[in-house]
């Protein structure tokens, strides 16, 4: 459980400091479809991802969700300690995709380490940008890029995750990823069928034309 | 030009430090329309607005803008200082809405900062959040509003920038804001005619019925 390598603040921390650090970590491990944080009320610290894979996402007052960014191995969580800085007024959710293991730091502690260090402080300006990035990069997708080209990237993209080319997914699910319409998708997806491009089953979808996705993403990929 | 009002950390530096910022400091002045920033290639510092008010957006590959948000008296810019973080890696157009005063801090000396105070990084963290806020809230705006209503709170807002109750908006610029085109917002612009709401002219769009704004802003308005 040493948290040592997953931070690159530790060797400009105190001993005092590192102490404080490590003696607060605990392991936990979420199960695919746990909720680990539900907007701005929760606070349970940041999260380091040893193994699996969370998903970011907003909910609209109905209920609609979309896909944020998603967190990988060694990635951090900050926005489940959205409580350490009081400028983030806005509710993300957290959810394990996957059997997910993961390192939690209290918020309070990190706090703490942040009002210190400098270098704490400025890694963790350092993960606000590049989450902020990536949520640039989905705004401009949201308002500039097609939906077919936004679904053949999200396809690629799961492929990229799950290693495989039939994928386990629901129109519902492929829908709240993109911020979507069942129906949109659904309609969406037998066009990509007629063309060739995915073969559809009852909870899945295979894809069937890797060079032809790649194409209609075009400039939708990350 | 005394930075010290501006920054809560002020009384967290040592002298060197304050000397550093103080001496660093210029002062400029933009004119309506004069862009201080262009994207992350461009570096320039941080910009407090000491009198007037800027504008940062966003340029879509065919040159459509949508606003992020504004920066009034008092408010500092951080993104025309991108380069001190290398995780921001996105492109925001930062320009003069009214001829504007600002005060500029070198992007070299805002980083020695952040890197020697603990102080300094927060407020920075801070900083980014708020903005981040912001986008997440034009996020949920364009996924979940209608276009009405988020029009409605635009008028409503640029009211209360203004003063006035005569807007000097084309529907080019109105469009511009909302990251709609032009056509929709003329067709949506005489709907609200249609319905008392607003008068249209050449240039400029009076407001003739607030309550009804209020009313059909709804959610919108932050």
């Amino acid at each position: 459980m040493s948290v040592e390598q997953y931070f690159p603040f530790w060797p400009k921390l105190t001993d005092a400091q590192r102490d404080l650090l490590q003696s607060a970590v605990s392991s936990a491990r979420f199960e695919a479809g746990n909720i680990l944080h539900a907007g701005s009320s929760d606070c349970a610290g940041l999260f380091i991802v040893v193994k699996g894979r969370l998903r970011a996402y907003t909910l609209s007052g109905e209920g609609k969700e979309l896909t944020l960014y998603r967190l990988l191995e060694r990635d951090i969580c900050l926005f489940s300690a959205s409580c350490i800085m009081r400028s983030i007024q806005f509710d993300v959710m957290i959810s394990a995709e996957e059997p997910t293991d993961v390192l939690r730091i209290p918020p309070d502690v990190y706090k703490t380490l942040m009002e210190q260090s400098a270098a704490v402080a400025g890694y963790t300006n350092e993960l606000m940008a590049a989450r902020f990035s990536e949520v640039m990069w989905l705004m401009d997708q949201l308002l500039n890029r097609k939906l077919d080209s936004r679904l053949a990237a999200f396809l690629l993209e799961e492929r990229g995750l799950s290693g495989a080319d039939i994928l386990p997914l629901t129109h519902e699910r492929v829908a709240a990823h993109l911020g979507s319409a069942r129906e949109v998708v659904t309609r969406l997806l037998r066009y990509f069928q007629s063309e060739g491009l995915v073969q559809l089953e009852r909870g899945s979808i295979a894809l069937t034309n890797i060079d032809g996705l790649y194409r209609t993403a075009g400039d939708s990929l990350r």
